[in-house]
């Protein structure tokens, strides 16, 4: 028999059932208008928003939360502007659904086409900042999908307060108030029901740690996307621009080192280690960069602490970078596959064989020569917006925007043929 | 601690896991001849294949198996010959790794592409028929995957065989041997760790009946592809040609019933029950079709049986069908998207606005017009072969050919980009 939260969860699956076949068949200028009106009540009702933050921050304030925590929480006026900016910029994308991607005559005369369609019903899990509930809203809305969104405990008066606004926003435009469904049971027990709402979630996005991940592994049997860890490397070549091998390792590590398309790891060949790695690890410590080498590293850079084998695979996510020194190009490949997470791969070189060896044979979401890794984004790439950065393989790989979002159906149309 | 079993297997995934970068970055050239080279020895050794399924024959007669069992088991030689114009057939389809799916350039230089590329590992759990070994073997290698194969304990042993065959070819061309594997325990204990190989198989494709695809729902932590049941429609609108109708509905059901795309029911509108479902009802019955209908259906058609709400929703794979009438096109829509599976569907109408709006509204795999449903399938797309047909929204909807067994990587190539 399921339990209360079990039958509550699939009572607002039920909701976000009923709000999916509308959702799909509406037009591209109702699904914008009900972006822009919920973009106008965030601006509106600001006041409202800020008021329910403040009681989710004094409740983690009062549980001694980490500084960093809160301010993820806290929302402010710049903040909550960015989130109505947000929806608009959604809203100015290209609309993916109704894309013919494929299409063909078959020889008995049957015109058959591959179109793109909404998925359906988008789940999203996600942790603490209270902006996802708007940003994920805005993409499965705008691909004519419902957003069936869980937050955490934390941020759950902040997100009941922004998804009511949505909400508002949406029905003013024609569209089921159902587009966003929240849960607000926010117990460890509904985030494994959620997982198991099969045939009310067409697709799963997880957007937290390894123990959220694990879960889903476990539990889940809904269809799923996994946004998972980035231990991304930069390989400086034998025939790298130094120069521009230092510009790409610091930005790839120190611009923004708590994001997963940060680098974690440096890989330097061997025949210029001795002249590169001295001037990159100054720079790096400069930056103020902890650096763990192997032996070969250690011994060209003496400050340099000592690496373990988990401190190859480990993603960071701070100042922190491992080192390591190899004797080949086929060396350097050989070390990213085997200690990276498959999302995103760098190598600096002048060498056009080195290069598109490297793109060849690198097994990873993205692959890149003589940029940095950080590039591997969403909007980066140009896709406008971004709902994460699958590193499996099946359905999405690399930054998922509103293309992935939908799936495909293949339209047939014929005169009357039967098979033989 | 793993079962002696898991140990076995994670010995067997570790083997693929170390023929899939080989294989991943075979020419076309090389992974051609060893399909054509497999094909010969299947050939030349028709008499070691047919020794070996006597074995299975013997021993699934000897424990008393139905007949449709010992068919679907037992091979001839004009089966093995099949097997290998399988392999050829497949070694001359167009090699889908390398294709770039699309490209850019960013306003900042950077150049992306996103290109084609082989899943890894590709595992594939299926039942009785032994030419699967060779058939599904032939689509993984040709797209750059090992084969991770798991039959089951009927067929062991000419799989055994055919596996040695396949795998000797493989290497006479210069492949890994262990672009096949074949799981030779056939325990249920075995399936279920097969299913949590992760990290050892990259797409887990089965193809069974329904207890395995709730095995892998609960069980699974690799990611897979659901070829799931097919309760596929023909709907005949008031504006149907009714010969047409007639024509692709008896095609529908009788072609073949016992596969996915085989139509289960047959929905009539009101305005066109009275003259159409008598005759269509006659021509069925004629045909050996059982009926099941609703009680406006009965009410024309007296000695048709009664269906319940069960029915409605049956896969039945046997000439036996469900009938019901309804009261409008909108009607129709909503009874399909009800209790069809989101295989395939189909309408028989001569109106513009009634096959559009289905096309539209009814959310399947594959939506036809005045055709049967019969065509969903790889072959009948123009795909060459077919792995399955997934009725899944994520990766692959539909048939699934050769590029269906890929995933895509990133590939972005700058002169010094770093991000501000």
């Amino acid at each position: 028999m399921p339990s209360a939260d079990a039958a509550d969860l699939t009572a607002l699956g039920r909701r976000a059932r009923e709000a999916a076949r509308p959702l799909a068949l509406a037009s591209t200028a109702t699904k914008d208008a009900a972006l822009l009106a919920a973009a106008d009540l965030l601006d509106e009702r600001v006041a409202d928003v800020l008021r329910a933050n403040a009681g989710d921050v004094a409740r983690a304030e009062a549980a001694g939360a980490p500084a960093t925590v809160i301010d993820r929480l806290r929302l402010d006026e710049r903040r909550v502007a960015s989130m109505a900016a947000g929806l608009r910029d959604v809203a100015a994308l290209a609309d993916p659904a109704g894309q013919v991607v494929d299409g063909w005559t078959r020889p008995n005369g049957l015109r058959i086409e591959q179109v793109r369609v909404p998925l359906g019903i988008v789940g999203i899990i996600y942790e603490n900042r209270p902006n996802v509930t708007s940003d994920a809203a805005a993409l499965c809305v705008k691909s004519g999908n419902v957003a069936f969104l869980r937050g955490s405990s934390a941020a759950i008066t902040s997100n009941t307060a922004i998804a009511a606004l949505l909400r508002e926003g949406f029905a003013k435009a024609g569209l089921p108030e159902d587009a966003l469904v929240l849960v607000e049971d926010t117990s460890r027990e509904s985030a494994v029901e959620f997982m198991r709402l099969r045939g009310m979630i067409d697709c799963l996005i997880p957007r937290g740690g390894r123990s959220l991940i694990e879960a889903i592994l476990e539990h889940a049997t809904v269809p799923y996307v996994i946004d998972g860890d980035g231990n991304c490397h930069v390989y400086v070549d034998e025939s790298a621009d130094l120069d521009m091998a230092l510009s790409i390792v610091r930005n790839a590590k120190t611009s923004r080192p708590s994001v997963c398309n940060a680098a974690e790891s440096l890989v330097v060949h061997a025949a210029v280690a001795g002249r590169a790695l001295p001037v990159l690890a100054e720079a790096l410590m400069a930056d103020g960069v902890t650096l763990l080498g192997d032996d070969r590293a250690r011994a060209l850079v003496p400050p340099m602490g000592a690496a373990s084998e988990d401190d190859f695979g480990r993603e960071f996510l701070d100042l922190t970078m491992s080192v390591a020194v190899v004797d080949s190009l086929e060396d350097a490949i050989a070390w990213v596959n085997r200690y990276g997470s498959g999302h995103s791969e760098a190598i600096v070189t002048s060498s056009f064989e080195a290069a598109e060896r490297f793109l060849r044979e690198v097994d990873a979401a993205a692959v890149l020569v003589n940029a940095s890794t950080r590039f591997v984004d969403g909007g980066e790439f140009g896709f406008g917006a971004e709902i994460g950065i699958s590193t499996q393989k099946l359905h999405a790989r690399g930054p998922m925007g509103l293309r992935e979002l939908t799936t495909t159906k293949y339209v047939v149309r014929g005169d009357g043929q039967v098979r033989s």
